[in-house]
């Protein structure tokens, strides 16, 4: 089998429409790219028991958990406590998360406050996550990683991460533009699905200039059967005169 | 209490990083509008089985939940049938979906064909949901509402939807953007928070051209303590000679 993950977004800027989520698609990429499969994603308020609560449900069902937002100075970042309630260990200082944060304030010719401080604060056995933008980490407990919500620094942070993880086999993915509406070639999308069972034909239909289109996507671990399925299709394509372009 | 809702975005090609999903910004948006307390979102593969356990674990925590994606005419779109299997009814033809959507066929100069039909097949019990773009209809069954993945398509069945959604009271939103840090104000909006317990403060954290900004949202149904806590804030920036735009 291959790892398996899941993302928890942390945030009720997303939940009432004031921000368009960016990480998902960002860790969503990164992970097709590593061989991960990504098999869940929520979007959770900023709310302790809620936050403890998903965690709890999806860390044993995913070999990788990883959150986003709620780790920063204010009020309302309470991800990190969240995390140590829900492992039930101590939030206590991590003295190089201390050190880097107040280098980093010090070399911007400021000073810590206790709001600042608030980010070096970890739950008890977790292992720091390096932040290059702000100095501010992320942590990894278990499987969780806990990672910024401003996606600048999470993907800084996912940088580093990606070099833990256990990748699985490739995932091979290719793409036909069909210029024609999916219900006219559903038959063929079925009937090559049917052959190649270990791929993931998927097709998404769209609408442009008065025209109907559809985006085809082949996706397996099995490079053969991809490239077999895709001239399958574009045999039939070509066959009825139907324009395309991969 | 005001009604509660959760969104199910059914969809691999989210998952996999291909799409970046736009469904759940507008229908946040709109329940916003409507006072409407969006909860969570989940986003699932597309498996029949995960599908069913979301529907089920989630329906009875919130008044709404909203479905996107999964019922269109391919092989890949299996939201209808997995719904019916969760809630153990046959999935059968729905005279009124079928006739509409021969017609939609007809007024183009094209028939039906098995993959069209299916578009016609609902949840027994459950009622249609227009589309005017395409006509194949969504359906709601008990307090889950069945949506199309398609942008377009989903806010025009959107405002079909919200007519018959039970609104909440008001929500009241106000921003304010602060060209400082957030971790310089932290102590200010803590305070504040602190001090109206019915108001929600966020502090979200961007970097623009080297300069550090936190936009501010106040969000509450109490009108009156947005504009107290508003003012508190104005005050403060005002004070420390902050710029700030509202």
């Amino acid at each position: 089998m291959y790892p398996k993950a899941c993302i928890l977004i942390i945030g009720n800027e997303i939940l009432s429409g004031k921000t368009q989520d960016k990480n998902i698609n960002f860790i969503a990429n990164r992970l097709s790219y590593l061989g991960i499969d990504l098999c869940e994603v929520r979007i959770l308020r900023d709310i302790e028991q809620e936050i403890i609560d998903a965690v709890l449900d999806v860390k044993d069902k995913y070999n990788y958990i990883f959150t986003t937002g709620g780790i920063g100075p204010t009020h309302d970042d309470i991800t990190s406590k969240s995390i140590a309630n829900a492992f039930k260990v101590d939030l206590v200082r991590n003295e190089k998360a201390y050190n880097d944060i107040k280098s980093f304030y010090n070399s911007i010719g400021e000073e810590l406050n206790i709001y600042r401080e608030k980010m070096s604060l970890i739950p008890e056995g977790a292992d720091l996550i390096d932040n290059d933008l702000t100095k501010a980490p992320g942590f990894k407990i278990q499987n969780i990683f806990i990672l910024a919500g401003v996606p600048e620094i999470l993907q800084n942070m996912f940088s580093y991460v990606e070099k833990s993880l256990s990748r699985g086999s490739n995932i091979y993915s290719k793409k036909i533009l069909a210029y024609i509406g999916e219900s006219k070639i559903a038959e063929i999308l079925e009937n090559t699905q049917i052959k190649f069972s270990n791929i993931d034909i998927g097709s998404y239909p769209f609408k442009e200039n008065e025209h109907y289109f559809t985006e085809i996507v082949i996706r397996s671990r099995d490079e053969r059967n991809v490239n077999e399925s895709l001239d399958i299709l574009k045999s039939y394509l070509i066959s009825k005169k139907i324009i395309f372009k991969l």
